[in-house]
């Protein structure tokens, strides 16, 4: 088995992190993850008070090992921040937005800081929030993200974070990709899209067979997916989506699709709630190209380690 | 030393390529590359071919070690690609278009063919046109590139290219991202920005300090200093440089940058000449974080080995 000193801080067997995507990985999939000895986290998305009390209470009911919560940092609340700890999750981690003013109480309560950062500027914050894990997320993640490339932005932030540990994420959807952030210096991955197409994920069977057949020459970055479900998400950051009929008709015609938000808006969430793909997004990670099947978190988890192990096992044997 | 079937195949000791990087890769810089063992190229740019006869000339006469030349494959004409075969490289790479119709000269002239691609689509062409090599190119590179970042491409580019080695490219800057390229499958890499800020580059030395004082949270693919060239890239490729007064300027005003390219071009063109970079561009990776002074390349190229090297004895350490 893989051993990384993270996952020792964390109580963890394997050196995985489900991504906390909002819809999709709910107490189901975070418990799977957990109990096949990663560290499944609960998607917190916008913040429904009911799903997530429903989502906290399965996660806590299914598994006896550590398990955490990701929340917006943006879009939260006190409330909803009370919430979540209130479950006592081992781990909450923040993406979006400055940590530092929710530190204290994150940290009062027992729990974990883990600071997803999509820069050298976030890393910065993250760091004097006194994470306890930063997650240097590059710009090939599904869903939510920022601009840099994930190769070179987690060394960099390795050098910047010294002792604190850091994991990579964005565009890793298989084993030689958490080989791959073991040599840049990280201690883990953390990974959505390949967990998105699972069985546990709550998201549709529709949009998971869309992750199975895609690739990752068409995903592309957007505001389109904001603008029309009316989310004011700040500058800086976009979500990865599939390519489909919606992106091609709005994608640089952000102006005019808010022009007409409130009548496009309807018949979004009808294609949301009906799985029809072609209007509503599937948020998808570059890395979609090695996603070939949907599988059960445990073997997918598998996988992982069995590949990084066996990519791990050959290092020696390039030096002669 | 690190050993891979590429290196063997192109008789060269080290797993580095020089990117050949126009008006910067001069023959200078290809051959302190290849006479420390990597694979230097001299880049072949906008083929001004009086410029190319001087470069072709100076690598010749100061290396018998292989080495190579690039050119961009929109761009060429027959003329220069025979002027280039004539000088005997060992390879030549195309990147940005289609190789297909100019494998056949390549291979009847006895020269390695090498393909850069950004995509899964420029793979295929790079296949269907025989290839040597194939070099995965990710989006944090310096200079042209596509929008795919490097870490979820170069393992998909792996899977497809079978038994043709494949190089990852764009942003790897040092040791920790070579040892990365190799675990996700990739037989070396090939390196731009970190031997532009090197002493044998022909680039400015205002360019250099720049690349060294820069942090990758401050770069941007743009197309203003292709516009303002007057170069007509094709759609799809675009070229990372360091921010300036320029970009702040024209970057998202493309539009109006064309309208007035006449006016732009001359204060432009004389920006370049007086090495003044807050409108002349600095092509710069994303790895420019870890670039931190200016050195010889051959110090360059020993940092990567031993950076790799020792990457790659640390891995079975992750194996408990």
């Amino acid at each position: 088995m893989i051993s990384t000193p993270f996952m020792k801080a964390f109580g963890v067997a394997c050196p995985v992190v489900l991504a906390p995507m909002g819809g999709v990985a709910g107490g189901r999939l975070a418990a799977a993850v957990s109990n096949a000895g990663g560290l499944g986290m609960v998607g917190g998305g916008y913040w429904d008070p009911r799903w997530l009390e429903t989502e906290l209470a399965i996660v806590a009911s299914s598994t006896d090992k550590p398990w955490g919560a990701g929340l917006i940092t943006w879009s939260m609340t006190p409330g909803v921040l009370r919430q979540v700890l209130d479950a006592q999750p081992t781990a909450l981690m923040l993406s979006f937005g400055d940590p530092r003013p929710h530190a204290d109480v994150i940290k009062a309560a027992g729990c974990k800081l883990i600071c997803q950062v999509q820069d050298l500027e976030g890393a910065r914050w993250a760091l004097e929030a006194g994470a306890d894990l930063v997650v240097a997320q590059g710009t090939e993640a599904g869903g939510h993200g920022g601009s840099r490339g994930t190769l070179a932005l987690v060394p960099t932030v390795v050098d910047l974070a010294g002792s604190v540990p850091v994991l990579a994420a964005g565009g890793v959807a298989d084993g030689r990709g958490l080989a791959a952030a073991l040599m840049l210096g990280a201690q883990g991955v953390l990974v959505g899209t390949r967990f998105y197409a699972s069985t546990e994920a709550l998201g549709h069977e529709q949009a998971k067979a869309r992750l199975v057949q895609s690739g990752g020459d068409h995903t592309v970055r957007t505001r389109v997916f904001d603008i029309v479900r009316g989310y004011d998400w700040p500058n800086g950051y976009t979500g990865r989506a599939l390519r489909n009929a919606f992106t091609q008709r709005w994608h640089n015609d952000e102006a005019q699709l808010m022009a007409q938000q409130g009548v496009e808006a309807a018949s979004f969430w009808t294609a949301v709630q009906e799985g029809d793909y072609d209007t509503a997004m599937v948020w998808a990670s570059e890395a979609v190209d090695l996603i070939n099947e949907v599988a059960d978190a445990a073997t997918i988890l598998h996988s992982f380690m069995e590949e990084a192990q066996a990519a791990l096992r050959r290092a020696p044997a390039y030096l002669s």
